[in-house]
């Protein structure tokens, strides 16, 4: 749509006349609302393709309306562009009133995208004018906007995955690029097990900068000795997991996982279909043959549990993750990604400013190991943990209902993917989804106890 | 769309050059598709509110699809236009392949309405091209061209709905005309019954133009003396029903409604709200209190039925509705249309080209009486029949799986409504509708044995 | 169970005494209540095995409870036994409270078989001294008597369905007789199909004897020329429309019926399982080979219209059933068997005192022939029609909620079954049933226009 | 029933004669099966209340089957008594085939109890000629028969809660004690706090008798300083959040809490209705007002954290649990119970052998008082902790699919219930429940961070 790229533009510009404040990376993150749908059908964004799907001009009212509540949680006097919109831009905050019927967010028409984007607009001057009038340098308000930043960036993944299921490779990015191809590792070594020292461990973020509420407050916990897969578990090898009947063995499966296996008739991740004796998977790149030597991805938790117990070991604890991604033990230090301090970049991961729009191999980025020699843990798919997502010991919330209404039936993922905004991820960051969902670009990595 | 708009003016052209031919039909038929959609707004077209309902721009493409079906009818050697608009496009034709799925049409975006338009026109030509160069003369392709404008008028109407439950007054119409102002019968006279004499009856269509499979064959039945309402119930007349505690009172009820009535929670008509204590409704001219002289509307069989037996009458059944609208004791003769065999006019009945777009008040017609007395048998309100939905004695289908195969578990209605296009209704002409659904626009008249 | 023999015994010795009468006859039918569940363990009384079936100590109770009913109709101040047992075997009217929830009348244990036993006794006695104290001789005083002996007869061939459903051949008859072995006639006859002349039919009970409200009145109606089978459809011809792959073929069903189909993936009638390549039924003679000379049964309307369609035939309307059945061309005179007024003998037709517990060959019983040739119009198997089930005009209800709160969404079946006890059928008689129902003895006789 | 209390007596004489011995456990465990059900009516053993509970019957032999199974398991030629039998008590063990779906027990009515208790005196002769020839002496075999004798205890008080859900006060026991009389404490009291040391602590069994495979290994886990209250939370005080409207208020509840609280219309504990204004539960003492100073009962894992989150606390976790139940802070030594290794007995806890039949006050058992302080953590009620049911780290099946299958979707409980038999409780006992299940004996104390 000219119209988005035009307001792109513009946006842009003032990206450049800003740089290193909170207006800055304000615009950096809302020009990239743009650029990921600049190239859709006015059509494209009307749609809600699954109950667990949004329309993206849902989307992009949604993050929009988000800066009013924080403006108006900081300035009581603060009044809403329209009641009608915030009825349907609310996501499932009671707090503001009953919330839009997140099922029948494509049953409306109106407001239409047009209006949408008037509405986007509108909401960057007011932010423009706040950010002046206010002083942000007391710490609520600033880690509010930063909040509403990294939100927006949350609903920028989740953009990626409904235009995967809408589109497809019919979905134009505006960026792409080539994987790395100096890939070193062959798939057979990616059952190579790390070894991670227990002990003590001070769980949680421990750095200056943003991080939501629920990665905090860092805390002691006790973790034995365990290995750690080096990689995510690659296509190939969950393809012996299929072949070998894995799909229709109850003793791999837990209770609720194979109830659910024999409802849905699940034989393999979703979005993949076998044709013609070929395993194929439907993303970005089209309808392809899988690729064995990429991170598998689209499996639920069940199915990452079934995987592990058929392959004689587990899943990770969140606690166990964390700290062979972030603890060094020669320095007995904490990092907050596995490489260092420094953030992200593309010789050390993929992410979403990778413009890979897919996994890479395994062993594609080996200057992102970590201390204890696992890879890709940043980037690529979110890695499901055994644990279940609950708040840390005294934990205090920063943003009513955000985050902590989901205390139950949820497990903690790991690490990011290949939709995930850079600024947005850290390796104490918690992800979360619900037992039985896969449309998200969610692999795992194994453990064992050692 | 400035583009509907174009198209039609466009085709528009072509009627005044071709008056009195099929094509003349045909033009007149698309155009008025592209009137009822030239002010909607692209998010308009994409979206589909209810199972029941469809969006815009799939009954655009589903009309215009079902051309390509006829044309493959009479020329084996037709060519589709695209495999994958067919698979969109088949409403419930098991004979194309599996039908896409009902209530998932809002769920896809593409093809998009510009694509959707493309197709739209290219139909237009391929039709043209067609009607040159085929013999039309011969019945069977004629009558199937006729019964592809009819099947579009049928469209039209469902559209008209889907409009009305999407937009409501946000939805601007062509042209809009103000009802009738001389209505010169109170609403106290709705309760008049008139006398329709028994004996045999020789039921079904008579005349030499277009009808449906099911309007035929003419056949012989026998009917019973009985009385029919002068009008349609009203909206007084039921307020007095709902006041009544009409819908918290089993004994009017069939076993069947009041489960549905428990389960809905129905206490009114659809679209009804009572509102400081003003009843009120909802439709094209907005949210407003209901008025009393007009036909109720948006009710069910089973509210029709209860609310006849708690008035001490019955529905009528599809025969004697037949009989009081289409015969004349003292001819002897039977007639297309209650006032005669002239097409309906705006001076005879509330139809689709009337403009009013709602209903008119009881008595705004006397010109349209017919025979045995009864006023507004045509337009305003479809009218639900007690009798089911089956074939006529020696039924032939005419179109496979168009009609048949629906010949259980719905009730007929008769006489069109102020959505029913002017072409497409006649006094033999039988609608067909589950008995719990309501979101059409039907009300209903009384009757009793005399 | 001894104690229901001893009820049995006591009951039947006041059968001798009074023979004639009201009470003989509540007698007679209370004693085959209890011949039927006198083989029967305590847990088999007290079990549900779908939401269709009732346990066998609900239905005792039930038509116990009815009597109660009908003794406080007639005399206003009449003491039910208790609240707590008229809760529990109310089965669908509101007039007395909220029904107990038909699904869940397996899952309470009290009031136990003995306290309905006891219920069962006290209900006997408070019966005779009504009798005795009450003039039954005014006409509507004894017609409902009959109707609660009619309803206790309805039940004992619900109970008959049920027996079949918890216990097939475990179940014990007391009496058990062979069919009839001189079947004169071969199945490749059944397709014979009998002349019915048209004109106008007086339909309705019209003898002077018991019969229920929804058999009246007598009225008019016109009835074309047609023909109608001289059998029902038997296993062997069903099966010809299995083996063409009649359940796979969309063309052969209503799309009602079609969704069902695919939905319950029926491919056979109910209780029919595939066992190496050899079709069989489970009955109340066990798990054997389907006979290919009986009747088929336990098949829906949509399974009976489906066969019909692909046998280039349709089901007879009710009108045309019964017309068959009891009018005599020659005479010009109506009947009210098809073989005259007589009672059923077992020489005539296969009903429950038949003590056949199962069906019998086509051919069995030449001497139950109708007039038009039609042979087995009663017992055997009840016969789907395609009427829907509704008042005939004029209808006045008998007792209220009893048969016409259910005119909406059921077809009508005629003729009775193995199961129907012979003072409960006549040619009048209109049963009824949803149209996906099959879990009774129901199967079907195929007509066509002449 | 006079044949089980027969049956129960020719047992009972048998644990004198053999007290000491793994055949001394299961006749008295076996024999507390038979009390529990010896004054029910065959009825009542037939009867599936809810699809959570089960025929009283079905219990009976579902157990005796499950020592069927360890026969079978120590001696691999074991022969079972019937394919029938087996199918139909299988609870959800796949490796024997699919199971009997569960809450389709009350559908079948064969086998019929009275073979139902012919198949248990059989096994119990099975078993006492097993016991004699098989050497029990080695570890495996011994655990396995302590296994099916605790899960026989299970068993019971399931058994318990379906005859509650059945009969209520129409339930006759064998033995009614009155509680305690002497409670120290006031209602007001129960907001007491005890503090819990933090530290390392070696969570899990660690005594040499029985226990289930889930309370081991023992492992190191921290626990940080926290409060627990001294009492579990009482009906007085829940009360004071249901008149505060806890019921209507989104604040208190997660997400997935405040969804079952609207779908379910929940507004008390179940069992709980008010009547003119007085709150009142149903259980074995029938329908009577809630008791202020007992706990409170029937509440899922959703109300308890509702509640605690109300009152500004939360749920203990598992460790924390146990850690104040058993940890003796002066000695540095782990107990088995709250007041040492010795057998709980009647001075000390409410459990089924109290035969009381509903809770005590608190205060009533300040013999039972663990080191931190904490009363009634043994029996009376079920406490909900914040743990979801994993298996500890190191956890190894010692009987597949018996309880690792559940590992999702659960949280645990500790302490046992007045439902629960004396021998197969523990400090160490960890009972799961699915977040929304309430039918159970299930309360909850409170936690805070200290």
């Amino acid at each position: 749509m000219r119209r988005i790229s035009d307001m792109r533009q513009t946006l842009d510009k003032q990206i450049d006349d800003s740089r290193g404040s909170l207006w800055h990376d304000f615009v950096r993150t809302r020009s990239r609302t743009l650029q990921l749908t600049e190239n859709l059908e006015v059509d494209d964004f009307v749609v809600q393709t699954a109950v667990y799907m949004s329309p993206p001009k849902w989307h992009i009212g949604h993050v929009s309306w988000l800066f009013e509540v924080i403006m108006s949680r900081i300035n009581k006097d603060y009044q809403f562009y329209s009641n009608e919109f915030s009825a349907y831009l609310n996501s499932y905050y009671n707090q503001f009133g009953e919330p839009h019927q997140k099922g029948r967010r494509g049953t409306v028409s109106r407001p239409t995208l047009s209006q949408i984007l008037d509405y986007y607009v509108e909401i960057n001057s007011r932010v423009q004018v706040f950010l002046t009038e206010f002083n942000m340098n007391y710490g609520h308000a600033k880690s509010l906007f930063e909040m509403g930043l990294n939100h927006e960036c949350q609903h920028q993944e989740l953009m990626v995955y409904d235009l995967q299921h809408l589109l497809a490779d019919l979905y134009v990015p505006s960026k792409k690029t080539e994987p790395p191809k100096d890939a070193t590792t062959s798939p057979s070594v990616s059952s190579d097990m790390m070894h991670v020292g227990g002990g003590m461990y001070s769980m949680g973020y421990g750095g200056d900068g943003f991080c939501y509420d629920i990665e905090l407050p860092e805390h002691s916990v006790y973790v034995d000795d365990c290995t750690l897969g080096r990689f995510p578990v690659t296509n190939a090898e969950y393809m012996e997991f299929i072949k070998d009947g894995g799909y229709s063995m109850f003793e791999n499966w837990l209770s609720d996982g194979w109830k659910i296996v024999q409802e849905r008739e699940w034989n393999s991740p979703m979005y993949w279909e076998e044709i013609d004796g070929q395993w194929c998977t439907l993303d970005f790149r089209g309808q392809r043959p899988i690729n064995p030597t990429e991170p598998v991805v689209h499996v639920s938790f069940y199915e990452a549990d079934a995987y592990a117990r058929w392959a004689g070991k587990r899943l990770p604890t969140e606690a166990e993750w964390e700290k062979a991604a972030c603890y060094d033990v020669k320095s007995g230090t904490k990092r907050i990604y596995p490489w260092g301090d420094e953030l992200p970049d593309t010789h050390k991961c993929n992410l979403l400013e990778s413009n890979i729009w897919g996994c890479t191999s395994i062993g594609s980025y080996p200057d992102g190991a970590s201390p204890s020699g696992c890879e890709q843990m940043i980037g690529d798919v979110w890695e499901w943990t055994s644990s279940e997502f609950v708040g840390y010991r005294g934990f205090k919330s920063a943003f009513r209902e955000y985050n902590d209404k989901w205390f139950t039936g949820q497990k903690v993922l790991r690490g990011g993917s290949y939709g995930t905004p850079s600024i947005s991820i850290r390796g104490s960051y918690r992800n979360f989804f619900r037992l039985d969902e896969r449309w998200m670009f969610a692999g795992f990595r194994l453990a064992s106890d050692s």
